[in-house]
């Protein structure tokens, strides 16, 4: 509905004119971009998403010419003045600048040539401002010939995609990090409250609400390691494949060369794949990487149902924890107040599950050579870690920190609990003890009371069987010590086994 | 992992040749099938089902084989001896005798072309011993030439897989009735029962479980209605379009006259497609059938997890309802009980909303005149259908028809509920009504006590305005008639809105 | 990771404090929206897309507000002067003012509560505006109090839902009707274009380039009868349950009042629900109606899958037709043309079917009362509806307009095809046919020649039997005139049934 | 719609009886399933497959009974007759004996409870057979007291279907390695054919088929190293985590060394998960691998792909390649042959696809302590991997192998192209071979008559430059061998990095 219409490409009141096999066209006088860049925006009017709205992506592409450029000269391709202002051009998009120069629309048909050559027009063009001549003299610096030497769309955007991933990624685990040592400090602050735990939303045996947040911990700590093993797989780049893999039109050693200098631009350390016919066409490490995004997804949609149970009430629910009030809860109903935060990460892993199905759509409707659909599987990858990482910091920070326990509560439910029924198993046997169990449930009495009627055991042996704490940790020994020590919050850099360790005494 | 392996095709000892233009293979002699089905057994050794497991199927393409044969005979194509054996061997069919002579694989590749000549050959071996011949005098009677004049499986499948899948609806329909009507006895049962209602899983304001219950009714009565809507458009058939749409090898008067016989056959309202070149190739009318058991799917879902979440516990739990219990629900936790009903009918929609993921692929790769997936849309149909059938005759019989209400504790929880301040807002203002409502929550006390306290209206009038009957049914007037007509179960042919109208009042 | 922070609320010099049960807060002075706006922007800082984006939803929203203070009005619940600022402040921004002061993210947890209460803040704002007051005056006319008197979120959010989703569809419909007048052009044009015909992409039987087209533009046609059938559902609408559906809070006329205002202020034939608790929380509604853009997307994409096979080569490939030049196809391989406006669509249908999934799940995940995501129902609805608006528009003015036929090269195929052979079963049987069909492909030689080579038919005889003409429309009868009217293209008013019509004869 | 209803369970004319919680049920006298089997079979009589039907998934069971019965004997907790008769039994089900008594339904309620208490029923009463005693006479050896000792449904069912899944995959694994082999080898075969490469469906510039084939190669062997790598965190088992992961009712050392017997018993590295309230609730390992699956199956739908459009024909398409002909094509147009291996191959990936979607719902929707979905998980695992590696073998049999190429046609198609006016870029620059390529385009005529014509390189030059193998391969030195050298085909053992480096010189 709300589609944003292509930037008013000429109200710049004088253009220069610039031309393509199909003709010749106008373009501002201010722009960097060029007549193909001009033709992409008109036949690309899908989503008003301009890809500035991914500025790694951006960077990514400048980072990639740059390297490009170094390895063309180095090899003896092109001379050091274009070579010094190409660089210089590259430079300032890797810094940050003329970002709104990069217009065209994040859904695009052509298999990211669009991008591919929005960046070589900026960057012809602001390497001809660097060096005194107009912008559109391309027989000084030429787009194609020139900034786009020796690459093709088909190496240049897959590796782009993968790099600007990878520093997405960063942002995601270190929000998935922050998230975790929130989840694993009220792991310690509610290491001493037993609850009832339950299994198919009925009431089962106890554990501790300690037990419940490690748990989250855990997942999210396990999530962060399988992204990172995943993310390896993106490291693998087919800079140097040109069209279709055969590295047609590039030097012998361009394609180690460009990596080289590549790995020193990003930091990262990428590597050339080991077929580069197949690793132009192949979206594999897309598909596995979304799936994982989507096992994120999963779990914090799991989670946040979790929070949202636990929370539900505050009179007729589970009563169990307190989430923080982030706003008014409804215009109608005075003082509710609802879970906002969770609700608003249950929504975002529906999103990411969306978007997973769509780069597997995409993934699977590649055909010979080439993926034509890489744009859509960039822009879902994208959206996803975007809104990954913004749905992490934020259950963090608004949510899981200001989360309480209603201890007494909790406590008083497990001694009335039906469950405890569990442990008297191998002493009185599993059909005496469904029987107890359904007496208690029928008669609204306490198991205690019906072992004591039945004369099973004394309240002696009772107490010290029931007491919370040790059905809730059965396997700490008498001689060990109290179950304290869950994990001190830490920083990043520390084994993060200390929260899993903790239940296994 | 269990893959079933072909049939010992050659287990009886002795077997009859027969040929075609990759040469010539042996055909166990008690087989009515010939080699073609032969060769697609071998090839198609994927899931171990046969195509014998959807009855609805096997005996749609007998109809439409009988239809066809009609018409031939009609326009004088073929001769009465020939048309009375054929007709016969399809009659034999229809009436569900050589059901186990179906022997493809339900996941096929040959856009169904081996499920067509499946039928061909064993149609014409029947006629031929009906006739008196040996199976395999197909110079007699010949599974392309006789069987199939005036066919291509380009019709035929997707012909036979439409009246397949209307005549499997027919069956989902009445199990969503008897599914309905269960709810819709609840929904009476239950009329006078306040209780909290919730939203985003907090308290809000009450409300009966009448109202829960007849909601549930009202939703799977939509789905019947909409499923009815959606019928209408797999009864446009292709049946005259042979290869591609364009009738060849059809008499003019085929499609019309076949239609007609079609009709009576299977007691259905076909109709020809108005372009067939269009209805050959399309898929969207299985797009959005399956669309449709995904919306069924969904519904079905969120009715049990209310179930479930409605009856958690005993103790520790909403504990609003309890389901009849089924099986004993832990092999380690004695007297548990579990939701098994439920669970089961979410996994039901589970794979189901897998199996319209199927469809949609299958139906986006089908390219130019014809649409090579359809085997795998039939699949994914029939067992949505079957397993959607199951799951609403389960939850009626097995958990529905069991449910009683804790009628007491819902009262109570009422009666201490904030939401109840809602009701004031119109009295004493939003901010005021915040405010109280805040302070019960923190001092864990009554909104009644709150408001006598801070002098804002009398005991009286609070005892009027909070009553709970009221609070639940807001907008019956004093005059009328207690709420309890929520609808008598009634006959399938009954007008179902009597459900529906009941609280609107 | 290209996440917008929320805007820079205090960077007007002066603000006002407004409060809420949470605390006070500095709003900019400028703001027209208020303290839970504010919070929200906080809470949500998840895509950085305001609601601002959907002016359907923003248009819907000031509609219902307007629509139920003239309902208040008429039943003596709000005094006249009211009234008139907020009937005003609702009017300003029916006519697109204001627009930039719907701030809230479009993922958003509360169930919509954000989006209600900044509806709510802009609306009393703007009316103490009209009426001389300062903004934040809220003793004189207040957000819940007035501007949401009689409403909840939980029925207003849903109704601006249905009527923005339904406003938005009547863009994409029109734009549907524009893609398929141009096939429908295109089928005339190309009417006399023979070519050969294809099932499971291979060579199957003669037809013409016409037909092929035609049957896109009944896909199309299909599609937005289907689309206007879904759109019926969406017109039922449960503003006056308030909160839970019970209609608490309510006048007992006031549904009914309110529906017929809406009616006039939207010009819509909306009704209420009949069933206001289930109205209230159930989604079928969209899921249906995301699965119906999901056909459209499955069939866009069958469409654009078969453009970009039918021109593929120029040399290499089927070439049969050639899509408009669009723009340069590759940076590194000069005069390369790619399919780049299909290759769009084909993105924007699977990013489509992958917003269906995001809709199936969280209509799956409402509990009880009320579907607390709707944000994101709402978001991915609203998305596809945008990009397949988009994507319709320019399919047909980049690519179907221009799109041209190899008419030579085609016929040349149909003479030369094997395919012809199925013509000759009724002659010479299904065997014989095939032992030629094998023979010529094998020695490379024609049908015709091995026809006649065996004596089978005379060369008269093959001649009439296979002219492409009448291959390619076999039930055309001699006496016919020649299939000359596919259809004129039609204003959208005329009945579509005349391209459906012409190729069945 | 082909419901199997429950097995017959009383024709046996004698049965015994069994009493549960609910009463007493009479169970066929020669069942050695007992009342809760009987009672699951009733509640969920949903697809009609039981689990009988995963035989990897039985066994795992009687490994995982063993291990607990051996452990229970090593740490005191059951005496040796009933530890040798309880072994035996296990060792029976091992063996593949029994598997017809596991008749619970493949899809059920209650979390796998009904699959666990099948095989705790089917080995007490097979241990009491053993023994001499009567079935039924649980006071004797307890299907829950001895059987089950130690353990819950919650930690044996998890690590069966772990331990299942482990078995299936090294199925799959092995029926990968004979695609990727056959690849390999038609890698080599067609190491000398040039053609066309492709980009966007449009004639790119040339490869070899056996770069294409190699491709596929790589894709296989990649898949089998990512999957082996998934398969790592299948092996961390629950076992010892009983009803919630804190161990009750199990022995300190029980976990350790239970798993250590199952180590032995499964010949597979498992280990315990680090923790255990974690790892009976969390299904992301079953996420991942099942995300893994549709990654296979993308990749093998993509080669399929290319596959029939390679092959598509015989006169009017691509007709690079040859599929063996495996069946007739059509039962109307004689001679035609399909390409239905790929065919059914595209629909197992569209199955696993849907499959995928299944499990991450059903893990989605896991609450608290379990998830109660597993069994949904379980059977779509089940089922993925079944049909996968069926297709992977017959795609191998019954289509790789008998590909064959036409290789004079393609090398006459890399003579007339166009896109090899791509290698001329360096020499005469991007704009001056735009201008040839479309003048190629639009008169029909060469690059090399036109660079000729245009003076622009000399006959000699072009000769050199144009020379197809230099084209396809021209990153290989003049001094080189020539590149023969894919790969031979090699035992599953040898490193696969010999196909993969072929291509990079």
């Amino acid at each position: 509905m709300a589609q944003m219409t292509a930037p008013s490409l000429l109200e710049a009141n004088k253009g220069r004119i610039e031309t393509d096999f199909m003709g010749a066209r106008e373009v501002p006088a201010a722009a960097y971009w060029g007549i193909q860049t001009l033709r992409a925006v008109e036949n690309f009017a899908i989503t008003g998403t301009q890809i500035s709205s991914y500025p790694l992506l951006v960077t990514a592409l400048a980072q990639i010419k740059h390297a490009a450029v170094l390895t063309n000269f180095d090899l003896g391709l092109i001379d050091q003045v274009k070579k010094d202002a190409i660089g210089q051009a590259c430079r300032d998009i890797e810094q940050g600048r003329l970002l709104d120069q990069f217009v065209v629309d994040v859904i695009q048909g052509g298999a990211g040539t669009s991008t591919n050559m929005n960046a070589n027009e900026v960057i012809a063009n602001r390497a001809l401002e660097i060096l005194g001549f107009d912008k559109g003299e391309y027989s000084r610096i030429h787009p194609n010939g020139d900034v786009n030497m020796g690459q093709s769309t088909n190496d240049v955007y897959p590796t782009a995609i993968r790099i600007a991933t990878i520093q997405g990624t960063q942002q995601l685990l270190s929000a998935m990090g922050h998230l975790r040592l929130a989840l694993a400090r009220k792991a310690i602050e509610f290491d001493d409250v037993v609850k009832v735990g339950r299994t198919q939303l009925q009431d089962a045996v106890p554990m501790t609400l300690g037990q419940e947040f490690s748990t989250y911990a855990v997942m999210v700590d396990e999530d962060e390691r399988r992204i990172r093993e995943a993310l390896v797989h993106l490291h693998e780049i087919n800079l140097g494949a040109t069209a279709i893999g055969t590295g047609l039109n590039t030097h012998p050693d361009y394609a180690a060369q460009a990596c080289t200098h590549l790995q020193r631009l990003t930091g990262l350390p990428l590597v050339t794949a080991g077929n580069l016919v197949e690793a132009t066409q192949d979206c594999g490490a897309f598909v596995l990487f979304s799936g994982m995004l989507k096992r994120v997804a999963v779990k914090l949609s799991k989670i946040c149902n979790d929070l949202r149970l636990l929370s539900s009430g505050p009179r007729a629910g589970f009563a169990e924890i307190n989430l923080p009030p982030r706003q008014a809860g409804s215009s109608i109903m005075p003082g509710k107040v609802n879970p906002v935060i969770p609700e608003v990460v249950n929504q975002v892993a529906f999103e990411v599950i969306g978007y997973d199905l769509t780069v597997t759509m995409a993934a699977e409707a590649g055909q010979l050579q080439l993926n034509a659909f890489e744009p859509i599987i960039a822009r879902s990858l994208f959206a996803s870690l975007a809104s990954l990482t913004a749905a992490c910091t934020g259950l963090a920070d608004h949510c899981i920190d200001g989360i309480t326990a209603n201890k007494e509560f909790l406590r008083s439910q497990v001694e009335s609990s039906i469950g405890v029924v569990t442990v008297l198993n191998p002493l009185i046997g599993y059909d005496a003890a469904t029987s107890i169990a359904r007496q208690a449930l029928v008669d609204g009495r306490s198991v205690t009371s019906l072992v004591l009627e039945r004369g099973l055991l004394t309240a002696a042996e009772l107490d010290e069987i029931l007491r919370p704490e040790r059905l809730a940790n059965p396997q700490a020994r008498a001689t060990e010590p109290p179950p304290t020590a869950v994990a001190v919050p830490r920083p990043d850099s520390l084994p993060p086994e200390t929260v899993q360790d903790r239940h296994r005494s």
